[in-house]
């Protein structure tokens, strides 16, 4: 991720964001009629930091979410430690033979980008890896989306997507890539940890090169008229199904 | 539904209707720069069914589709026939001991409902049921989120759905609710057809009169730290493990 300063809005994440990096968090911007209890409550708990806090009309807000869902509150952030490949490796290695990760081969949309951060959040994922050309960025709609999760789980930029799964797979990790055409379902597979879950971007499915790279390749089997699954759905189902099998032991996410 | 005219948008909706319900289609517009050349083969293919296709700018198809991701395709879609609490009953009796049922206690965001929509297509439930109030309807966003699933999975809305729950357990289906504080996970569920699985809306969970008329209730467990799981994915991983215990059988959806 390009480390720049940027906006987190709406409710949920705020709160999340004050949870987990609340000293990252430079100023606030309030609806100046707040609409409810819970607004309220956290603009004060935002302005108990010290941190500033200003009020605004509807239109104020609106702007700086870009059009986004604010509820009321957007807080402007400072900018997160970039997330290296070099990073990844060592986050790879640490967890060793717990290693769940989530690769995105060209996600398009910042709000599915964001619902796989929360579905990936959810599961026990360590971190999501995505291609640095042709993929969605971690905007703020991504970041309202992913309801936090954009602030615990990491992301890392590959810039070239076959090769990091090359070098996972060197790593001792179990690439497996979802595929509609595949003719294993991914319930006659056996998922564990280490593994990286590969899914294509919406409704277009894996590239080449990197189904290549793929160790298996394990079908949804979906049994409707609509040709695919949401990228986020898709991801729930498999990253639940791994969790099914191999559970998380709690505490630090080890096995 | 109220059953009044409504527009679809998008390659994928407007395929999936183009497929499921070609004569349902009165009216197209298309991008006058058509841009690439699936849009020209749907424009080409709606043509030939005789139906008027009309070339607008961007602008126009922006306001057709209210600002949704139209893709460079808007169409004009007949009423539907009204999806009734009779209609309902009588594909309930029907479906019998397979029926698979999701019902969504309150969920508000029309994309949620339509990715609820897709999913429940994929996995072969039979019928959607939201509250008359307090749920989002079946908006060209819905249509356009479910890619076409809102043409084949009907939805009906329940002027009570306490009193529907009620219905569905005397008919002899279980009624399994998601409740994040469940004692019980999901994987320990034995799940199986005539079922109905119920979902809150969105981060707010079942209400109370809802939770009270279910049979069992189930936690999904989530490991990380954002609260909970988006409604469609809740849906997804639900629904697969549903399929995962007890698979559809081919042509028809029969057990």
């Amino acid at each position: 991720m390009a480390a720049k300063h940027h906006y987190v809005y709406g409710l949920h994440a705020v709160r999340a964001l004050l949870a987990r990096r609340p000293r990252a968090i430079r100023a606030a911007t309030v609806l100046e009629t707040p609409a409810g209890a819970a607004l309220a409550a956290l603009a004060a708990e935002i302005e108990a930091l010290g941190v500033p806090v200003a009020r605004a009309p509807r239109a104020g807000l609106d702007r700086l979410a870009a059009g986004g869902r604010h509820q009321g509150i957007v807080v402007e952030v400072a900018p997160r430690r970039e997330f290296t490949v070099q990073d990844f490796e060592a986050l790879v290695l640490e967890r060793g033979r717990a290693v769940r990760l989530l690769v995105l081969d060209g996600v398009e949309d910042p709000r599915n980008l964001g619902a796989c951060l929360r579905t990936a959040d959810a599961a026990g994922v360590d971190a999501v890896v995505v291609p640095r050309a042709r993929s969605a960025k971690l905007t703020a709609a991504a970041e309202k989306t992913a309801t936090g999760a954009a602030e615990t789980v990491p992301v890392v930029e590959a810039p070239n997507l076959a090769r990091m799964l090359a070098w996972l797979k060197e790593a001792g990790v179990w690439v497996v890539g979802a595929d509609a055409a595949a003719p294993k379902s991914l319930y006659e597979a056996t998922l564990a940890p280490p593994i990286a879950v590969v899914l294509g971007g919406e409704g277009r499915g894996l590239k080449h090169l990197t189904r290549e790279r793929c160790d298996e390749l394990v079908a949804i089997p979906t049994v409707g008229s609509v040709e695919s699954l949401n990228v986020s759905v898709a991801a729930g189902v498999l990253l639940f199904e791994l969790l099914r099998q191999a559970p998380v032991v709690a505490a630090g996410r080890t096995e």
